[in-house]
């Protein structure tokens, strides 16, 4: 079978988009429309957070006269200072589609996190959330902890089975996931960012059941950077780090084939992180994060097409993505613009310029075979 | 039971030194004394790696000049460069002690490294050093090697068995190291910087008939940094990359159990290895080292006071080690000061500079709550 030069993917959506603020935000805002996307789910770990209605409206207005034809997708921060009223006239409004759930202190911004051991507090708020049809997107790490060498009672054995790291924060998050599925069963959660092996079965696990055309509960969203980075890419190379980290090459091996399996349950979210170059190339305290933005449709391209795939990426970076968060209509968009996937040489630069800002994007200087143009579907 | 405030630590071996070349050499050389060690074993991957006896003779000289009270061992870097009829002279002329072996590619320039995979092509070299009673100092990994993703015969869990990445490099290369030992035994065999539990447990076993009071032929060293760092620690601070990385909270367990356990198959090796900060503050292509020497003692006590087995620091850095490598004779050394471990502050700077050079040492800016000072021993 030939592979095609041209592929229409119809209104293409990343569902997990760091835009920032101020001049990051600026340069950035921009690059998502040239990386192949037309519809962007904004994450809220602004400093402070966006918790207020005021602030998510304000934001929104600012990223729109920067974007004019990219839709936006607005969030919430959860954290103590979000109300059960709140959300429901933030839902009501349409000013929100989902609020954005970070463990205390696992990445960037996250300080006002909350505790995955323990969510009962926003039990109200999930409660609103469902009655609203709102998506609760799960930042799936535990925050780490190492058990100190202890001469007492409990072995070392014991000590293993209880340490959180970076390897393993995101399996020890899962059973979290799976409690809230089970308390609020019609509630629409995505696992954000996932990365491991364990990660996708348990997805399987909680979709077993799902009858084909019906629309999953419970989503994850899958990044560019995981399908193509393991551990020993980021050891070394702060460019490619981020949180949660890069895992084993059998990881990577599961994402890549959930991305390009054709489940429903499986979707496009990039997690595309920008820090400024001065903030990766430090010695101590490098910021988390890889910025596919400018790329994003381009560098999955890369890999479902070495996969023998291509066929299955329109499924993953608009239908299923868009089908779950209800953006299956062309009406709710800005633009009716349609993304196509042509097959036509696209470098990527060592260094992104904009607005005096210094980033560098994920592969520097190397050769895509993929790029996107746009359509009018008029 | 009260901690002493000054414990004699003898003659102080650190048997894993990277002192470098040109400036760099000059300016850390002079470190391995401020650090507490008086005898100091040199690796030879400078570049071009040392492998004759002229340059091994003249890199001694340089190194004894800037240090005269360092007593310094020298190594050769095993390659097809070396021959039996070489590493035979070199051992009768004292000019070496052991030899180095890195795999290919595995840390900083170990490019002219060998194939783990089969160390067949060296076995006329092991059995002249065998004979002559060198020491062979293994760097235990394997070089990484992601399965690709294929939908052929192979299954998924086949490929993951297969992979070779940072986290299980040291593991995986254990069995090259049962079949050397098996094939030679009695060439004295150092598993240099070891990482993980598991090669604890390979020590454990390979030394499981040793008699009270025997010294082992095959021992593994342990590093400061090892004993401190775990993923989470490099994961976003590049001066705490090394090779092999730190691992996991339990492996960090394990080593510590190792080096306070008084087992005399483990013994103080400090992989001390410099580089520029601003090799260190990149985003790509960071140098793998951590410079523990200027405070290499120092960290250690810190380690032994906390888990409470300062009474066996000196078996450690001292009498195992001297045992070993057979310098527990006080006459083969330039300088018969003791070192004595004193329960006094000392700060590590955030940068040490000299001779031009910026570097990182390890854990900058940390007060550490003991020093070291000389004595004569006369």
């Amino acid at each position: 079978m030939s592979t095609p030069t041209k592929i229409i993917l119809g209104h293409t959506a990343d569902y997990h988009v760091h835009l920032r603020q101020g001049g990051m935000m600026q340069a950035v805002t921009p690059a998502v429309r040239q990386g192949g996307v037309s519809i962007a789910y904004i994450m809220p770990n602004l400093v402070p957070p966006i918790t207020t209605l005021d602030r998510v409206i304000d934001y929104k207005k600012q990223l729109q006269q920067l974007a004019p034809k990219t839709t936006f997708l607005m969030t919430f921060y959860l954290s103590k200072d979000l109300t059960p009223s709140l959300v429901e006239e933030a839902a009501k409004q349409g000013a929100i589609q989902g609020i954005k759930c970070y463990p205390a202190g696992v990445t960037t911004n996250s300080s006002a996190g909350v505790d995955p051991n323990d969510f009962s507090s926003f039990y109200p708020i999930f409660e609103v959330m469902q009655k609203h049809n709102l998506v609760l997107n799960l930042h799936g790490e535990k925050p780490s902890v190492a058990h100190s060498h202890s001469n007492e009672t409990q072995s070392e054995e014991d000590e293993d089975d209880h340490d959180i790291h970076v390897m393993n924060a995101e399996p020890q998050f899962l059973p979290a996931l799976f409690k809230l599925h089970s308390d609020f069963p019609h509630l629409k959660i995505v696992l954000e960012h996932c990365t491991t092996k364990a990660a996708i079965q348990a997805m399987d696990k909680i979709n077993a059941d799902l009858k084909p055309g019906e629309t999953p509960t419970v989503v994850a969203s899958i990044t560019a950077h995981h399908l193509y980075l393991t551990i020993d890419d980021w050891a070394g190379n702060p460019i490619n780090f981020c949180k949660p980290v890069a895992k084993l090459p059998s990881d990577r091996r599961a994402l890549i084939s959930a991305a390009t399996s054709g489940k429903p349950y499986f979707i496009f979210g990039s997690d595309s992180a920008p820090h400024e170059l001065h903030k990766k190339a430090v010695h101590v305290g490098v910021c988390a994060g890889v910025y596919t933005q400018p790329f994003a449709i381009p560098y999955l391209a890369e890999v479902f097409d070495k996969t023998g795939k291509l066929d299955k990426l329109k499924d993953f970076v608009s239908t299923f993505g868009n089908k779950f968060y209800g953006l299956d209509d062309a009406k709710k968009l800005v633009s009716s613009d349609v993304a196509v996937l042509v097959k036509k040489d696209n470098v990527v630069p060592e260094v992104v310029t904009a607005n005096d800002l210094k980033v560098a994007p994920f592969k520097p200087g190397a050769k895509l075979q993929w790029s996107v143009e746009w359509q009018s579907s008029a």
